[in-house]
């Protein structure tokens, strides 16, 4: 706790609550859905027009309409073939020496430059489409996203390259809601997204609200897109003040030298359930 | 218990073993790493070398050897653009027409073919990589893989296009294994796993052995290549009769019509884990 109090002493409450002094929130939207008369996009759309009604800023990345390349290889980083690739080094010495592509680049620009990231995909075998999984593959390059060292310690889990951002995801599904509730048989929404809002979002510093889930998706009437439309402009009015998903941080005293959670917190109780304190 | 028998008395019993009569295995083996000289392309030459040893067949894909597309659009299901594009749709309309891209056919026909699959892969951002998962997103299409309806009745979660088939996840992660023991801080590695083996493999209805983790992949001596070697070996001998992930079946009676598990299985708990039956 002491902790705690300690990090927002040397942060901006408004930097912790993803938004500039003056409540404008600068907002990059990661949009992964290749139809543009999709559901999705018509959400998007909705979306951003709440978003410039609000007055904050935004920028799109687009990734269908972007072209974006999703299989991370060795042109990304500029590196020798004579030379064993390994995406980590290879992304860090590029990182390092400005070697990154040009679409890399312009990808962690905009990055750095928004507070909040809203991902908002269709789950595609109970994941992230390739395309935005390979955006994560090639823009979360160490020194950068990960691997970020502070007086010795490798900052993890709620401390990194991306601390003080915010994130949400908002996804889209074919099957119906009860099938993602705690025993639905999907899985619950947040174990299926564990890979994404733990291991990737706030493995790298960001805090991660809840998802927007919009269920049974393929059969949806012009009532059900209103309701879904009310309910994502209704999050993006809460986005700064919302509750992010209360993950543990690795250097909280929760888990021992081995990065396994020590026998006192949540005793006896194992998945993914107990890397959140409530 | 009654219906699991009447299924059995329906499959021969050396497709339920993944082999046929000749104890030959028909291997597809799944390999995801841009580099010939990284840590898993040399496990995977053990891993075809054993195969071939042991007397196997198997196909490969290599999928950034074949320089495999990643990301789904409209041209792979020969899609009129004039027309929104839903995945699911179109994909069955392609798969039933014989419009299929030639490079999913390609796929679907090794698929076909195999009684196993190997995927193998480095772990990147706690799922597969980009291009992995663009291979499910890409092949594992609607009519084939999944919506296959038999008496009215949709077959799914140990039942479909898959059935008869096994699966074995071999990923390597930088990180060390104790972080992805059922306490770590990276999540318990089937509870990682969960939307490939569960929600993807056991969904289409094959049957998914335990995965073989080759943990702290970034620093490895040439022992500890050789115990990774001898591992996979092993689990490649073994893969036959190997015991597979106790996932419940969809249709098992242990899910009410909604899909979502009955009160008195697993009574009170929550997460993957309720999934499996031990």
């Amino acid at each position: 706790m002491a902790r705690f109090f300690h990090m927002l002493a040397f942060r901006p409450l408004a930097d912790v609550l993803g938004s500039n002094d003056s409540g404008v929130m600068k907002i990059l939207w990661l949009f992964a859905h290749p139809d543009q008369r999709s559901l999705n996009a018509h959400l998007r759309d909705e979306g951003i027009r709440e978003l410039s009604a609000l007055g904050h800023e935004y920028r799109q990345s687009d990734l269908y309409a972007m072209e974006w390349k999703a299989a991370v290889d060795a042109d990304d980083f500029d590196h020798d073939s004579a030379e064993p690739f390994r995406v980590g080094s290879a992304s860090k010495r590029a990182y390092m020496s400005g070697k990154l592509s040009d679409d890399i680049r312009a990808e962690r620009d905009k990055l750095r430059w928004a507070e909040t990231v809203i991902l908002q995909f269709p789950l595609w075998w109970y994941g992230m489409p390739a395309i935005l999984k390979g955006w994560f593959d090639r823009v979360f390059v160490r020194g950068f996203a990960y691997d970020v060292v502070e007086n010795g310690r490798t900052l993890r889990y709620g401390e990194g390259g991306l601390s003080g951002k915010r994130a949400m995801v908002v996804v889209s599904a074919g099957a119906r809601e009860a099938t993602f509730a705690p025993r639905g048989i999907n899985g619950e929404i947040n174990d299926l997204l564990f890979p994404l809002q733990h291991g990737t979002l706030w493995y790298t510093g960001m805090d991660v609200v809840p998802p927007l889930l919009v269920p049974a998706a393929d059969r949806f009437s012009a009532e059900q897109f209103e309701q879904a439309a009310k309910e994502l402009r209704e999050r993006l009015r809460t986005l700064p003040t919302t509750t992010p998903l209360p993950f543990r941080r690795q250097n909280s005293g929760d888990y021992d030298k081995d990065l396994v959670l020590r026998p006192e917190i949540a005793p006896g109780r194992t998945g993914n359930g107990v890397h959140r304190t409530g």
